[in-house]
């Protein structure tokens, strides 16, 4: 059986793994990541000792690395944490490691790697949103990633849902990553403590601990927290609506930190969904946080030949 | 040659065309739009006679409709204008005229004939925006048709740009249709007049005689027309960049009756996108006119064969 090496680029660490087309683990390792165009040398070294774990039976690299990225030329286009602009990854890993390569965003690689083998893999369609630093994402149709033009599409984060709303990095004004991020939720909480003296959320943390867990955690016993939860909540049901009513998946999984608070994300998010996507009674979209953690952006790598 | 037919079913006719894979006419008619499920026989007699005019070389019939499609089944879930529900369109056809049909909601049909033979032509990627009494509008995706499940999406209509805000039919609130459709045009428009008795739009219209083109005729002297126009382009733009961001696709056309102010709207519309869409340098998306009109729908019904 063609086995497949997913490769994840991260800011410290590059992971590897080895699958089959079921997602079965067959091995996994990592090299440290080096800024700039040596980051390739890292890259080949992990592939050529994965490979010879596996007898040489590797059919195809796929690689999810952060940035603007061109797959169909293999290009990283701009990757600023990485240190790399207008870079031909694939045509020069192929050369050091004489496989087939293949190339993508990494929150593509995740997306593609929850449909195939976490939350999503008894669906066709997809998408992943992940509530983190930012909002990032990606969307898989009939079980294929979708891109876009150049592969610069899928930007879920960067829809404006309140025009003129919060300053957005990108730009914009009002962006859903503006509202639905981590950073959103404790800067939101951080403010609601300000504001509230009395609040229940000032007995265990400084303003300086706050997480994006420290509104959920006190949801049930204070009334700032509990508003903070319900804002948190409307704001990324709003997204969320959006995405449905204009990609219709069947479903929509949750990844990044804020989505370990499980069902009391996902029930109040369902029933909203339920209630204001467009027909949603005739094509239900049903909200689930995803299933891989961290492993998805590799596992969605390798599925990148699947 | 294999000729295709395009059958577009409007409130007051149903249009059919007959073409070949280039888009070239050979023939059209038209049968005037009976509401129930005896549709259906004013839709076969129209294609018998399309058929015989053509001398039996009719390859695929193609339906655009209004409503709620289940295009895989063929099946018309839900079309309140035209009195049908759960209504199983291609099979009741077939019967009757023995030819293969395909059927798609009106909006994607008339996005299929833009990017086949009108605007989008020299372009795989594309995204129609009709801006009409709604705002509707499809999305196809390397030359196909992009539905989503159930052809539930691509309602982009019905995307929340300002939370909280303006009252739209869906029951959400702030969508992009409550800000960009001809509907919304008109209301502002008035609005307008009404809080500036000095404006020259008072000069020929009556609040009654209002349309969406009155802000654009009197933008040029007329400060409240101009800020109409300015409020309009604003949230047009806002909607378009989050459909680019999602999408990416080439190029977005813009049909309906507010486009025919082609480069009055196209020109700064182009400019707010190139500014602010998602890396619009490295893929950027273009705003042009949708050039065919009321035919579109017909056109890309038919090209569900191509």
């Amino acid at each position: 059986m063609a086995l497949y090496i997913g490769i994840d680029i991260g800011g410290t660490a590059i992971k590897g793994v080895v699958i089959d087309e079921n997602g079965k683990l067959y091995g996994e390792d990592s090299v440290v990541t080096v800024r700039g165009e040596e980051i390739v040398n890292g890259i080949a070294a992990l592939c050529n000792r994965l490979s010879r774990q596996n007898g040489g039976r590797i059919a195809g690299v796929g690689i999810g690395c952060a940035g603007v990225i061109d797959s169909a030329n293999g290009k990283v286009v701009l990757a600023s944490n990485l240190g790399l602009a207008d870079f031909s990854m694939v045509g020069l890993l192929k050369e050091k490691i004489n496989l087939p390569v293949r190339i993508t965003n990494d929150a593509n690689a995740a997306a593609l790697g929850e449909a195939k083998f976490g939350a999503g893999k008894n669906y066709k369609n997809s998408i992943l949103v992940t509530l983190g630093t930012g909002v990032g994402g990606g969307i898989v149709i009939d079980g294929r990633l979708f891109e876009g033009n150049k592969s610069a599409g899928a930007e879920i984060g960067h829809m404006v849902i309140e025009r003129g709303g919060a300053q957005c990095s990108c730009g914009r004004q009002g962006c859903f990553e503006a509202y639905s991020s981590a950073t959103a939720l404790k800067r939101r909480t951080k403010w609601a403590m300000e504001e509230d003296t009395g609040s229940a959320m000032w007995g265990k943390y400084t303003s300086d601990k706050v997480t994006g867990k420290t509104a959920f955690e006190y949801a049930d016993c204070d009334t700032s927290a509990r508003k903070v939860v319900d804002w948190y909540i409307d704001y990324l049901a709003c997204g969320l609506v959006n995405l449905a009513n204009a990609f219709r998946p069947e479903v929509i999984m949750l990844g990044g930190g804020v989505s370990k608070e499980g069902e009391r994300l996902t029930a109040p998010l369902q029933e909203i969904l339920d209630r204001e996507v467009f027909a949603a009674q005739y094509a239900r979209v049903l909200v689930k946080t995803a299933a891989l953690g961290a492993a998805a952006g590799a596992y969605g790598a390798a599925a990148l030949w699947l």
